[in-house]
């Protein structure tokens, strides 16, 4: 690690993607996102004292949509500890983001807290534990990345409630087997607002530090104790990519967690976290050049965890 | 890590594992297994060099079982190179390691080698590559545990065998689409030998050493490269302990391969192997202590990957 | 049947029916109906020309809840022909009557009209060409028995919407596969108060007279085609009695079509239709003392389709 | 039905599904039937009293296949009772006639002994109440047709062997549960055996005479009581035609049993007995103008349970 001059890795990956020949397209069922150029591009590496080296558009916003979900589990977990985990499992899914299936199978528990249906159960406690889960989350992302302009993209939200049937599907499927606290449309109006709010790279490297530090935050308090830490780690490796995880394990080697925005944070515990964001999705709703960035990153640098 | 006393860990481990109240039972499915006291306990730490640190019956073989799928997908990967991800997928079931539906669902593509599915086309595989499956497997494992007497255990082949049906709908169903290359009752034959080796912590510590050495063999010759050798700790880490992943990876957090006779292999990257015994299982087949001994260990010494 | 006295097989059958041991359990997931004494009893039949004989409590009003479906979808048939069988299969589900999971294999298409999901879309479809569908229906009912009084229980109604998340929740899935025209919420309001019907044993046996008839009315005017009419008893055998159609149609051999409520319909073709009314259910949801009556009914009488 | 001059219906539908336009294909995965002409084409009607009208080829022996599950069924009720309703379900699968899912979920009890499954644990029953099941079935089938000549067609049930891991897997899987009591390679022999004998459209709809008897035999005695005998007829009703019962019970709605030889045997109970044959099959296995050629026979003379 020493030896690696970060910023050259950097450039020289933009380079290479810059010559992938397919990049996927992007989310086409948020209208509001469907008309990002696929082939936009921009990374960046935060280490663990905030300094953050970039490539491409590492400064542009971009909407982080699923990659908040590792912020509310952070939130809820230092709020009020494990209890969470008898309403949400920690195994990886095997089945798409917003499967019913194993939900109908598994009495309402959804299998993990970053598929569509644990983020709802944890947004939901959340709202519980602050009364307004949304603000709670944008004053903890406003400090960690030192970016006070951070906001929601009400435009992006209205969008997806409006062709939010399958999430309030979810919701109201378990709220059914009384796994929902809330109202289900309070419950969604907060989930969308969540998930539209832009970041760019450097916001949400910065932002995920405390994964990278062992719990503790951009100022040295503690969010998490160790163990949680690692423990989180733990659900981005085997849950966070959809049911690509094990095909982002075997490739990357990291604990990492994307959104249909074309983000994808990654963790390298005790060295610092990337951002990769690139809009154009595989079928699995993963950014194709934002996987292969990070799997030229590890290679690369030989920083894998394994 | 330099400042940790491995063996005081281990005798600490052994002695916080012998107050567990609940052990879990022997796996009843094999009858020549089912005998076994699930409270007795091995422990062993292998670091790169060979040198071996262990605690309780750490130098007593039992039955290695689905710990073997390790060593025959690291051989075929050797041997034939990635080719085999046509065959076998890479990601986590979300199912019980012996379940259909999946495979149905996905036309006879078992989701990952480490299901039973799964391993049975990798077997397949290296009887196809080696013309004796077995034996391949046996010299390897003689060779980097430096253990000239392993061998297999026919009592418990047979017992397989005689209860062997649902594997054996497995392959038929594999052969159905076309995904298995041997005769079915032959792969079996030479599946339920591989699963009979009998080894002991140390031996199994050691074996796994190419898998911390970034795929180098206790000789020093390369098995696998570096990035092969990271592919199947990516592997172990999401597939290596049936449904129950997610939880081994949070509980732990390092990749990890179980089998019912209740042995566990884990990869500390660039630093060692462990390997604990137990035969008591919970109800998705691991090893309770096993598992408790290893949450423990990386809790004590900090060798988590996270 | 000439040879038939009916009203001694339905004594007969009442006083073997008292003697049952086991009666199940009233529905318990809707408040207002869980109240009600398991081993009330009533029992009528309507031959072709509106004359009815009963036994036991064949006059008091119950709540119809699934059996009215039976009445939406040949309302809908009536007005729109087959076009709705695009929107709604005809197979039976082989799973229990508010599963998700088929209806994420099949694109948001339910299997039949007389599961819940298949239901609220012929709902939806009513709604759409009548704009009240509620009222279209009771006006059929109360022509068709005769009985002027019928009307929703809104007690109920309310009942059921506040329990209603599994509902909601199918209702927002086939949403977001586009098989929904209406709101969610107007949708489910009307669905709930269509369930809520209150009728008796006569007055279901009279409404249903249509099926028996061939398509006519009571009136003699023709309300759907002979074809239409064998239609729709084809749906009821294979499908009427959520997952228990097969057993029901082994024991009874007559389409029929059960309710939570505790009664069943059921149609002899060419002879006359017959209501059976006990609230207490079995696991699968259809009435214990009713399946067993209908039984009767066809043993002592020959009256099976079969 | 006195009225109706059956001679002159078959030869209306002969001519008429002579001018259907798609056909279907012959079954691929049994080569020795893959070279049928999917344009074949015969149907006879047999009455109570053995009488058969019939039309094109309904003299021409084909490959019974899945129709042999009736007479199966029919002599292990008569050899044994009820008693094989422990080991087999009566409900409609939901799912294609060769799928294990469901067999997982239920514990290796197939849903009903028209599918694969089902038909595999009757066959072994009746292996082990008569010692040689195809034997046994071969002198019914010969005594109830009235044609000596009857015999299994070798070459078929060795083309289906050689192709027969899918039947091989689910035998082996229900073996797994305890639910076969056979070796498993001499029960697939026995089954395809069985499945492989030909008889033509009028030997078929006489064989089948006791389901429009209520029981009785071509001599008179009496194979099954005429409650077995409507049950039977339910099953078909319900499970006959693999996934595409209710669509068939929509259509035809009289009780029916296909064949991947491109064979229909359906009953008109009280009445007489039918057999289609054109080997085209839809994509659910069915024959395509076998069906349309029931369903034309219903519309045209009215003769459906419905």
């Amino acid at each position: 690690m020493v030896n690696v001059d970060l910023q050259a890795v950097l450039e020289q990956i933009a380079d290479e993607v810059g010559a992938l020949p397919g990049r996927g397209h992007s989310a086409d069922y948020i209208p509001a996102l469907a008309g990002v150029d696929p082939h936009r591009f921009g990374m960046a590496f935060a280490d663990l004292d905030g300094r953050v080296h970039g490539v491409g558009e590492w400064q542009v916003p971009f909407s982080a949509q699923s990659i908040t979900k590792v912020f509310t589990l952070a939130l809820v977990l230092a709020k009020d500890g494990t209890g969470l985990w008898e309403s949400v499992g920690r195994e990886p899914s095997g089945n798409p983001f917003n499967s019913l299936v194993q939900l109908e199978y598994e009495n309402g528990i959804p299998r993990n807290p970053f598929i569509n249906a644990g983020a709802l159960v944890v947004t939901d406690r959340l709202q519980s534990l602050t009364g307004d889960a949304g603000e709670d989350l944008l004053d903890f992302l406003r400090a960690e990345s030192g970016n006070p302009d951070l906001g929601f993209d009400l435009e992006v939200a209205a969008s997806e409630t409006a062709h939010g049937d399958r999430n309030a599907a979810l919701a109201h499927f378990m709220a059914s087997y009384g796994n929902i606290r809330q109202p289900v449309p309070t419950l969604l109006a907060h989930y969308f607002r969540q998930c539209s709010i832009e970041m760019s790279c450097a916001d949400l490297a910065l932002a995920a530090g405390f994964l990278a530090r062992h719990g503790l935050r951009a100022d040295g308090s503690r969010l998490l104790t160790r163990s949680e830490a690692k423990q989180i780690n733990a659900v981005m490796m085997t849950c966070g990519t959809y049911d690509a995880a094990g095909e982002f394990a075997y490739r990357v080697g990291l604990p990492g967690k994307s959104g249909v925005g074309g983000g994808i944070v990654a963790v390298v515990p005790g060295r610092g976290t990337l951002c990769v964001w690139s809009p154009g999705l595989d079928e699995r709703g993963n950014s194709v050049a934002g996987v292969a960035a990070l799997d030229r990153f590890t290679t690369l640098t030989g920083l894998s965890v394994f």
